[in-house]
């Protein structure tokens, strides 16, 4: 769709570009899991003109609904409407921030968590927004982290075993609780009512873009990865009914949707949209995707064994390659899944940032808090100092890094967190290292997970907030024995769907074209220490045995929550647990 | 030793007492970790008029000596001046508080720390007192936690069990790195010329009472849990010869003493002792003895059947049976290793009370610290009332209380802690309670050896300063499925050392006459509940997974504090590590 917005091809120097024009921008809208950012992107080059950032609302729900209504454990669901307002505040204070007309805007683009998931009428009205079911927490946003369907994940992974299912290895033989079928199911078997109501089962990611142009379009990238789409076909009618009685329809009523690939147009603006944001009718509406996989072209990575890792509270590994393997413990592989054309590879760390952000809220005294005070600095960046003078192993100590569970290798929420090796001389920023270094041995057995597999990974790229920390980037580059490179964007996932809007408004013929001149990169900036990773060998040792023994060998980790589980049933004097209150474990940190 | 002070025996209701009067009273000394307390007792009943405690100035010194120079890992050593000064102080003051005419007095005994050992002079001098040692640190008291021995701890228990030496069983199989042998064979290996100035190898307990009364007798309780005495005999010439060539003498020349029962009189109060302390000159002075072993008179529980916990920084667990048998992992069994003429039972966790402490230092974040200044509680109290807010396992965590290594069923002081469960929504409260726990169910495999050794357990006597948390006790007696009595002084120690003083002084009979008078006890002060009996069977299986895993099965932690060494050796540009720096974590918390 060339010259669409009447710019002009001025001959310059960008080599892919056939729609262009100096002054063109696009808006690349992140949706993250506590807020949402806009930015202005120059479809030049890439420069980022403005930003703004508009915090949900309601944040997380995992304790109440907003009538107060109480949640069970693992529960964690958001509000629309927290979404629109991200529209209505952030994009036109974005495009303020930049100093720019709106009128130079030919394209918006989103990403947003996944596997996020809002129930639906078939206009898109959200479940939750109609009054009758304001009280029900299966009417609301199914967050990624969401992670009360492990039961359904683990009988739909069980089933599909059992029956050979030709996708479950493209999954690497694991259903995640945080996906579609599995979120799916825990609504038809927890409030049926509300299922046969629910006329969509629809991808936020798919929402949003859907609330921008009017139209649903299903996205490539996440009904492949999330949605069990592969070589064009969902699991079939039968399974679904084997697995439970009656939800044999699920995809064909609630899921089943054409699906845009990556980089498309899915529309063009709404008047309504248009209202909102402030930017002109009309404009390209790229297709729906997910803040991971729009990353890799904004950190220049779409080519094979350049692995990508979007660290923040979780951590989102994504590799694109020319052909197809089945890597035991990865999230997926989807054809077109990060950049149509290419096979795009999936792996995950449930927690990381978000395991960092525990221990320095609960696991750090008074004296920490008012040195980092008086040396301006933030707890994090104290114990980073600290833990930064140390020799390799001189803590004594080694982690696991599951306390919000596991994604890749071993799929498996029901685990938690393990500190090994505390004595009465163990600090804060020895354990806090310990956090840091668990995460990157993690990372390590999915880099490993792939090699093995035969789709090897030569260089280690990592965008996200915890890029800035140093000795975090060291460690990394030192375990995995990898040259490391950052991202040269503090707004990745904002810039990559920045890439897609230009692609999308027609600026650039590919993702891969916009990506080669708007994505930013600072190619290995860490590169490994010899003698540290030969100290990280030893360690990393230590962490294999401990991740074999707990992660596959013993159950103690579900047994705990078991345990758990009856200890909270018996304070609510019941034994269902699903509506009861949830356990202290869950509250806010108050004493 | 009748009527030895002029006292009559006036045909009261004292059944036992065939010397006493109804002024005369005695003095019990406890020597602990950081400070010694006196303690002022009436000999008829066991009153206790008035007590008063010291600090040693030198305190642990775990980092470096007085002259500042530098100590390895695992040191911890102490200053001897600092406990004759608790005699200058400590014992005046307990007399001045307890209004009482010093002439009243009829007998001082001291208990002490086990095993805790000075090397001096054949007049008792030690070493560390001598101008030219005062920098050496192998000259100074090796404090029972001093863990550097442990090399030497492993070598004599590999070579006794190669050679079959039958007093191994004793010490259920293995020889601690805190007892006689593995610090003396430390002494002679890493400064061998100090070693052979060194005349006697004297335990501070016995050490003590040579500074009362000026004669060095050794008492039978140390002989024979720490000086591995058995059926008379000490291990063998051709033993320490094969061990380390060289070391064939040293029980011949530097350990073997006369030795004294517990409650027998060593001497009479010196001159220059009656100067220091007040006392009069010539009143009775016991034979020393442990801190753990004189607890149990002090609580009357000296019959078969009644464990003794004695529950501080650390926890020791005494037991007198009519009978010997061998407990896998007891610390020992020694003839009149309590009372006389019984077989006494010790074994022993090395981390109790120090690891809550520990976990309160490091662990628990300012908003806590605040909440209990607000509400006039410690940190401790605090978290103690959060945690008591939960069923039984509703924190979905399990611990090992390993964070000073395991002494029973164990042995092992390379071990370390470990914490399983931890999720995002873990809060210090519920860490804690699991740490509480952990030290329970560590109590649980202690008392589940003895009865499975022929030696059952029917009673639980909890005397020490973590006595006075209700949450730990009931957690012990639903733990235990036992019920909990408590003692009825909360000077249980000097309390017992005053029974022994009575004792010594012949005021009574024997220990058991007396401690029938003077001893203190609220029985079955906690009885266990069934339902939190069953929830903990749950837990403590898990408990014992993880304690025959890291514990038995894999040498991780080993491996963790070699890696460790390794790094603190890297820091450090050398290989040996004796000499150098502490690791960091050995430093104070300061951020």
């Amino acid at each position: 769709m060339p010259a669409q917005h009447g710019f002009q091809d001025e001959g310059r120097d960008l080599l892919d570009a056939y729609v262009t024009h100096e002054d063109a921008v696009v808006i690349g809208v992140d949706f993250g899991t506590l807020s949402g950012r806009a930015l202005v992107v120059r479809v030049a080059d890439g420069t980022e003109l403005g930003s703004a950032t508009h915090e949900y609302a309601h944040a997380v729900l995992d304790h109440t609904l907003p009538s107060g209504a109480l949640l069970a454990p693992d529960w964690a669901l958001q509000v629309p409407e927290d979404y629109r307002e991200v529209l209505r505040t952030a994009v036109p204070a974005a495009v303020a921030a930049a100093g720019i007309d709106p009128a130079q805007v030919i394209g918006i683009a989103t990403d947003f968590t996944a596997c996020t998931m809002v129930p639906t009428l078939a206009d898109g009205t959200p479940l939750c927004e109609l009054e009758e079911y304001a009280d029900r927490p299966h009417a609301y946003v199914k967050l990624w982290r969401h992670h009360a369907a492990q039961p359904q994940a683990d009988r739909i992974t069980a089933l599909a075993e059992a029956r050979g299912e030709a996708w479950l290895p493209r999954y690497g033989g694991l259903i995640s609780s945080e996906w579609e079928f599995a979120k799916g199911l825990q609504v038809f078997e927890e409030d049926v009512e509300l299922y046969h109501r629910m006329e969509r089962w629809v991808e936020v990611a798919d929402w949003i873009v859907w609330q921008l142009c009017g139209s649903y379009v299903r996205n490539a990238c996440t009904a492949g990865y999330k949605g069990i789409l592969q070589d064009g076909e969902y699991p079939s009618v039968d399974f679904l009914e084997e697995l439970a009685p009656g939800f044999g329809g699920f995809v064909a009523d609630k899921v089943e949707h054409p699906i845009g690939q990556l980089g498309d147009r899915a529309g063009t603006l709404t008047a309504q949209a248009a209202a909102w944001t402030g930017l002109p009718e009309g404009i390209a509406v790229a297709v729906g995707n997910v803040d991971a996989h729009v990353t890799a072209p904004a950190a220049q990575a779409v080519e094979p064994g350049q692995m990508v890792a979007i660290m923040g509270t979780s951590t989102c590994h994504v590799m694109s390659s020319d052909h197809l393997a089945e890597v035991p413990g990865m999230c997926g592989v989807v054809d077109g899944g990060i950049v149509a054309g290419s096979w795009g590879y999936e792996a995950g760390q449930s927690g990381v940032g978000d395991i960092f952000g525990w221990f320095v809220k609960n696991g750090v005294p008074a004296e920490y808090a008012a040195a980092a005070d008086r040396s301006g600095e933030t707890v994090h960046e104290l114990l980073t100092r600290l833990a930064s003078d140390q020799e390799v192993g001189e803590h004594g100590l080694v982690a696991l890094d599951w306390h919000s569970g596991n994604r890749s290798v071993l799929v498996d929420h029901q685990l938690s967190g393990v500190v090994v090796g505390q004595t009465l001389a163990t600090r804060p920023e020895d354990t806090y290292r310990a956090l840091l270094e668990a995460t990157a041995f993690g990372t390590r057995v999915i880099v490993e997970a792939f090699r093995d597999a035969g789709v090897p990974v030569h260089e280690f790229i990592v965008a996200g907030g915890l890029a800035k920390n140093p000795l975090l980037m060291q460690i990394y580059a030192d375990v995995l024995r990898l040259p490391l490179s950052v991202i040269g964007s503090a707004q990745g996932p904002a810039l990559g769907a920045a890439i897609h809007a230009a692609v999308a408004a027609g600026a650039y013929r590919n993702v891969r074209s916009a990506a080669g001149q708007m994505g930013r990169v600072r190619p290995h900036a860490y590169v490994p220490d010899e003698s540290s990773s030969q100290a990280y060998d030893r360690l990393f040792a230590e962490y294999l045995e401990l991740h074999d023994h707990f992660g596959r060998d013993v159950a103690a980790m579900r047994r705990l929550k078991g345990i758990r589980s009856d200890a909270v049933a018996r304070r609510h004097g019941d034994g269902s647990g699903t509506e009861s209150r949830v356990p202290a474990g869950n509250q806010e940190v108050s004493a």
